[in-house]
């Protein structure tokens, strides 16, 4: 029987709970004074009670810790500061699981094995899914026209973009994908969309009304911007500080949103189940070894 | 050239407005005093002004008029009043415009041709899209879970049904579609959704964490209420008083929307568009007569 | 338990044969003598041995019978021929099934009632399926380029035209729909393909490698196939004789196929399934009342 | 204006012809002596002609020399022989297209730009659309049933996978893709499909009707081919020798089709013109330079 400690976390961890829980593991949580859960299983501990020299895997926030060790959780009033010597003292085969990890992290877990979540492209896939309908939902809102129908050009084609581009097309978009490799503008063909090379984007700017950017770069710069037409509604889903200057947007009178951390806001049921899911599976991989 | 009066109407009629200029028509306009049109063939009337002699088509709100014959605007804090001396007035060929109707427009309106545009099939199929489209905006937002994966069951195959049915798959969704009648089962299988008969809806209904009615008529009652899982999302579409005993899913905590007037209120300019454009193609293909 | 005779068939009755077998019934066969059946509950009988008193259904071929009552079948060198009498003897209750009808058929079982299959709408919208797959197996083989991204027209927006429309459309053709009514119109446009009025068909045809005809009137006449691209293909699916002037296509080099008869050709299990579903929830439905 | 010599080819190239043309090259034909064009900027050479000094371009057929220097043509009864002093004789940007490669090729062109076409992740997405039509034929002609709700499963999910998968689901098949990556899990997920890793195939393989390999490695080898239905249909589209063990699905009665070299033959346009726009959109990018 697993043992395993959850230290800190949000909405979305109430998913990895139950999944472990299901899965027969001992819980043992830090962080969630706030809640009960009623169950043999399940353990809320005082901050100097866990036993790390028993724990199989700790699970750490999505954003992980600060770079003092700091875990904060939704579901407590008190901080959590996680350090080396609790890490040593786990048996050697112990996993941690973050969210995204820092030189804190990095340097604490030394010497057991760090998975970081949303460095794996699965997780990155799975998360696109509410990321890219929480886009729609803003699209819808924040527009006086139907996304059927309308000219919607998505920036990037990787694990978000991807999605989002599909989504838009399902829903009866005309979409353009702006990308910046050739088998990329095959596959965008071949799935019925207009590849568009970024060199040419300047071109094609004005025709659209509706602008998604999932690249992590400054992509809309001013010059872009002042190349769309001023109704276009633009939604950035790049990491801070995106890929569009807000500032340009802003001048031109452009209703530009910075659209971060959808999938925990949009559908935290279903991104707890993704990282519960990818958790789970990964503990079975190794159990089989 | 056309001489066409509009009488009342809201943001979707900005759109007829531009349509019909575009088309070269002249634009009369009663009930249009908060906003002005800098443009040489848009006339707007004071209330006494307007000479129905002249005038080829009449365009009402999508409400028509009240029983009395008082039309209001979202435009206008007066209501004009229309009356049967007015349409008397009018060349024979006019045509009245008006979304839906009432004793009151039939008989004054009985010797020139009444349109009423949501009878009609077309205007009932393009609106179709922006409802299904604010619907899947209300899905995404009242749920913790992705829409993707999830199970959603869509009451009626009719106009607004089919519409919604394949948005909700489009998506990703895991459709049933329940229906009375063979042939829809067929077209919803050839579709790649799961038809029900309405008459094993009882057994499926608690699968579902999505139920969106189209049918006018209570057919989720009480007993369905009963059976339905308590997490399940309602979204009603059915114009008033709905499908859905409200009453009895009140009182079993399931969260029921009633969601009325979509079109207009969440893509204007589209459901401004449909009209204008279905008006249009009316007065070509009397033209070409 | 039900006692069904099945007089005559092809390929697709075997699945008949075997659907009813299935759900319990006594199934006696005429005109299969050709293949055996080791099962203690189906009977292979001679002509004259069929007891008519017994049973609860007949089932005929897709093609019924002859005007004189002959009845053919794929298994058996020898013909049937039915008369009046013989269904004059089954009870009351017994119900005849057949794809088509006659004068003879609607003649001889005046008192009995009478089911022709091919003429419900979910039987056609089922076969719709098979016969839009035949004539994309059809398209793929006669061009040297691929249905991805060519200009596909399909006349007729009815049970077959719609599966069609779609299916071409999923496989990534630009799909333009050709109908005479507005909410044709309005559906094919949300479903992402372009409408076309009959009316403007000579103006568009030309700019078609591929035209799909399902209307059962002469719509691709002289005057429609002289504006043709001489390099288009045509498949007419419409019954005998077609919707399209043959002669003057071959005058003018453009190569017409005329597709009949696909779902029993290109997919006979499926069509037979198809057929025995439909068969047996009518039975069912018969003895729920 | 550009010089481009071709040697050899087969229908295809009639598009690369066609399409540089078009762009206003002056055309080069070894091997073309069946044909006639009668174009100003084309130009039939005789073996001896060839003025290797003023090509811009030589493009070799799409599977390029025998290892001696040979090159054959579907429209010349007679072979060429390529060798290393030609190609010294080309100016020294000249580049050499090819659709594969070898030893002989690497050294004769070492001092020139060597473009291996098939090589390109652009040409593999696009040739993929042909293949998964043919495959999709072949697939509706060998089966007695639609392909719409049977279920399939795809193995490997590259670049010949993605598109065959994408398709098949888009037909209405109900589709499983086996892969060995966790990111291909997810993805698969987001599009509708079945994920299945290869370890589990084993356990899959049964329920499937339909089976499609695309990877180039023995995956389905005596076990697995026992565990299969027998009236499974292997489609084995993976390059000789395939990823099938054919003998055992001989012995199993296994019907196993290995189908090579598809885009050529069900597609030869659309397959000319993927190889001719990407030669030419090469040229276009040279130039910038
Ligand atoms: N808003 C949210 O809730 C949310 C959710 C998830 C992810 N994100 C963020 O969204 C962004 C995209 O994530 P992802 O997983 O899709 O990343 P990804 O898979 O790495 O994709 C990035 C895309 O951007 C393109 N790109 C990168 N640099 C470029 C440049 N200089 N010029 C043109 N294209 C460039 C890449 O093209 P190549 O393939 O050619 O490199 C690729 O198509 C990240 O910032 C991520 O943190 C936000
Ligand atoms: N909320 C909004 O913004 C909005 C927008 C547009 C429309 N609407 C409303 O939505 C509703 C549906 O509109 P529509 O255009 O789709 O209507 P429709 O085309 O007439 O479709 C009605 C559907 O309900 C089924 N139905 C009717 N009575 C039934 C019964 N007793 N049992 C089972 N099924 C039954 C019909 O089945 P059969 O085909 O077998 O009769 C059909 O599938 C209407 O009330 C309309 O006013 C609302
Ligand atoms: N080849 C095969 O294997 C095969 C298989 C199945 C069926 N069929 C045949 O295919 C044909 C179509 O069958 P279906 O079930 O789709 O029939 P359907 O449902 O009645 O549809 C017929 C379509 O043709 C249109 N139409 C009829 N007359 C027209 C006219 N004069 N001008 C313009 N459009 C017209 C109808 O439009 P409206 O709705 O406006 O009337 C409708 O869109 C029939 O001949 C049927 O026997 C062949
Ligand atoms: N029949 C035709 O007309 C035709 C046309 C085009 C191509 N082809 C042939 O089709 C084959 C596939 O081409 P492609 O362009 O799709 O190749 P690709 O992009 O390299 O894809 C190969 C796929 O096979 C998987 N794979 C490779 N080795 C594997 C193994 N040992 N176990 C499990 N999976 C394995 C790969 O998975 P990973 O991503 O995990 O490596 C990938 O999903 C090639 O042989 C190609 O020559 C044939």
């Amino acid at each position: 029987m697993l043992n395993v400690l959850i230290i800190g976390g949000d909405a979305r961890y109430l998913e990895i709970i139950e999944g472990l829980r299901k899965k027969g593991a001992n819980v043992f949580l830090i962080g969630y004074e706030k809640i009960s859960f009623e169950h043999p299983t399940i353990f809320t501990c005082k901050h100097a009670d866990a036993d790390f020299s028993i724990m199989d895997a700790i699970i750490l926030p999505v954003h992980g810790t600060t770079n003092e060790g700091k875990v904060t959780s939704a579901y407590s009033d008190e901080d959590f500061t996680l350090n080396k010597d609790m890490i040593a003292k786990t048996p050697t085969h112990c996993v941690i699981y973050t969210g995204t990890t820092n030189d804190f992290l990095n340097e604490a877990v030394a010497n057991r094995k760090l998975e970081v979540l949303f460095a794996r492209d699965d997780i990155a896939i799975y998360n696109a899914i509410p990321t890219a309908e929480a886009t729609l939902q803003l699209a819808i809102e924040h527009t006086d026209y139907t996304i059927h129908g309308s000219n919607v050009i998505v920036l990037g084609f990787g694990r978000v973009g991807f999605t989002v581009a599909r989504l838009f097309k399902h829903v009866g978009a005309n979409v353009t994908v702006c990308v910046r490799n050739s088998a990329d503008v095959a596959r965008i063909s071949e799935m019925g969309m207009n590849p568009l090379f970024v060199t040419n984007l300047h071109q094609e700017i004005e025709h659209n009304e509706l602008c998604i950017n999932t690249v992590p770069h400054l992509l809309l710069d001013r010059n872009l911007i002042t190349k769309m037409n001023p109704k276009t509604l633009v939604i950035d889903l790049a990491s801070a500080p995106g890929g569009t200057d807000f500032e340009s947007a802003k001048d031109r009178g452009i209703h530009a949103i910075h659209a971060l951390g959808l999938p925990g806001k949009t559908a935290p049921k279903t991104a707890g189940q993704i990282i519960a899911n990818t958790i789970i599976s990964l503990m079975e991989s190794i159990e089989k070894q």
